[in-house]
């Protein structure tokens, strides 16, 4: 497929570590609760039949789209989409995933497959050619979660507060911990090439659960597979942003996983990364709870974080994660108009 | 009250930066439910009665200590526990603790008084009397809630995914987050000296919820009331620990509250912490799911937490976050003999 969107598309040249005509800014979840227009199509389909049926995904993708003059889009999707071909598919329908039999020893987890995500994952490709269609000039990024994270959900079942069972099989078994990770870094880069192959201009990782391990585990466990990953996304050619959540202590491996632009949330000063991690582009971070904040604090933190940004090989703005259902899309407003009224300093 | 516990006790002696006889340890929440005679306790009373009870307070804080050769006692209660008189009394008969009616605006915070916590928190100082009276050999802990922690535990009304409505009144108005601290400072001080008086020979400050803002916004907000804090319980003599979860991002900040020993979660590295703050006494920080793991990994593990600490100026042994109930006590024998085979390299 012809990739329409200009390469001057400020999304792709700051990726690049270019200093495009404005900062560019997307946001993690844009497609979301927070929407009336979304709310409206949950109302006649779950969140499962948005995922899987192309015709909703592309619609909810586009909403944002239409509201605001956004840097990107993001397929509408969830981090867990690729795990279902392998035979654990995740349950929607309680608010929060679920997996009915979470796999927590070596026969359950030797069940699972790498499959080809085109045959059962193809309404993923077809929902990215549709949005392609409709907004060929807006880059649109596709994602799934990193290895560690899909690990962390496939041995807990869920989320967890303490991730008891997925951490007692690393301290016990972590030659199964390591085989896992291998396996679902396989699937996760055929997941990834297929948004690229479809029509996705860059695209992001989320190991949201990154902050559990110590950081010496997260080298040892996380980091291989991650640096396997970018190495096999490296010749698709679309930016790889790896995002991370509670990152702080896990800079230098996540710079080491080679990926093109850093991704962080709130608890790590964003100056200060780019101090750490000089030539590194990065994107973020706004504590996505300063939406509820009077317009004055919105407005001065958002120019605190462009500030921050100067400071880095390229900065893409987002908030630290996903956009919370209660904001009102009017702080979004003020958010996008703000960062794209900043300007660098020379 | 005259204190018993030798002043060459290992805990005081390591949070004098000196290297005691043997690496000592206490486990945060060793009072607790992984003990088959603290659920024994609680089978005939609830968590409130435990904490308000002192003869039952008591009970439960000796249980470990008759169990293990552990280098410190804690007493029995809550980091909630100076808010009730204050007229903020959480419930706890849910399991995670509630406030009937959260305080989000000036009205109701304005409403929250300091009081001196012996007349209606006697209890606590009663309980901390007892435990000296039956182990004077063993140094006993005091703590309470940080100020910063207390006051989101006080606006959110309990515990929280994404600290809403805590942080936008911080975002909107940060002057009454700026007096709520101030409050809660005067609170905490006058708690904490309750129980060193009553003989508490150091005590712990718990900033569980230190990772929830920007670094930024933790040094403008949290540091000056921690500051004022360790000021106050400075004259008192017991060595003050300050405990933060996810601190990693805050290191320097926590460093500059001028606690006697900093306490650290296991997604920061002890030996890094040890290199970035030369000079310091630190406490942790073994992650409480190895003590699910093998033997051998958690023996290993342990070690390797010991040789970190050996890097510190002195080092107190701890898990860096509470034992969990499901935690089999005989993991914790293992765990408190490795350390205490421990022999540091001149």
């Amino acid at each position: 497929m012809t990739k329409t969107e200009p390469a001057t598309a400020p999304l792709l040249a700051a990726l690049r570590g270019e200093r495009p005509s404005r900062r560019p800014i997307w946001i993690m979840r844009q497609a979301g609760r927070y929407l009336p227009e979304y709310r409206a199509v949950r109302e006649r389909a779950s969140f499962h039949e948005l995922c899987t049926t192309p015709e909703l995904a592309c619609e909810v993708t586009l909403q944002p789209l239409r509201r605001w003059d956004l840097d990107a889009g993001i397929i509408f999707s969830d981090i867990l989409t690729p795990l279902a071909p392998m035979g654990a598919e995740f349950d929607f329908s309680q608010g929060a995933p679920r997996l009915a039999a979470p796999l927590r020893d070596e026969r359950e987890l030797g069940r699972l497959r790498v499959v080809d995500p085109r045959d059962e994952l193809g309404f993923v490709a077809e929902a990215i050619r549709m949005v392609r269609r409709e907004r060929p000039q807006t880059p649109l990024i596709g994602f799934a979660g990193a290895p560690l994270t899909l690990a962390a959900y496939l041995v807990e079942g869920g989320g967890s507060q303490d991730f008891h069972h997925f951490k007692t099989l690393l301290y016990s078994r972590p030659e199964l911990i390591v085989k896992l990770l291998d396996t679902l870094t396989d699937q996760v880069a055929l997941h990834l090439a297929m948004q690229v192959e479809a029509g996705c201009a860059a695209i992001q990782v989320f190991d949201s659960w990154a902050s559990i391990l110590h950081p010496g585990d997260y080298r040892r466990f996380a980091l291989p597979p991650l640096r396997r990953l970018m190495d096999r996304l490296a010749p698709l050619g679309a930016p790889r942003i790896l995002f991370s959540k509670g990152g702080r202590g896990n800079l230098a491996t996540l710079l080491a996983a080679g990926a093109d632009c850093l991704s962080l949330d709130w608890t790590c000063g964003l100056a200060d990364a780019a101090a750490e991690a000089p030539g590194s582009v990065l994107q973020g971070n706004l504590d996505p709870v300063v939406l509820f904040g009077s317009s004055s604090e919105l407005v001065c933190r958002t120019q605190a974080v462009c500030r921050a940004g100067d400071r880095a090989a390229g900065h893409v703005f987002n908030l630290g994660h996903g956009i919370l259902p209660q904001t009102s899309p009017d702080a979004v407003s003020v958010l996008v108009e703000t960062v794209h009224a900043h300007r660098q300093e020379a």
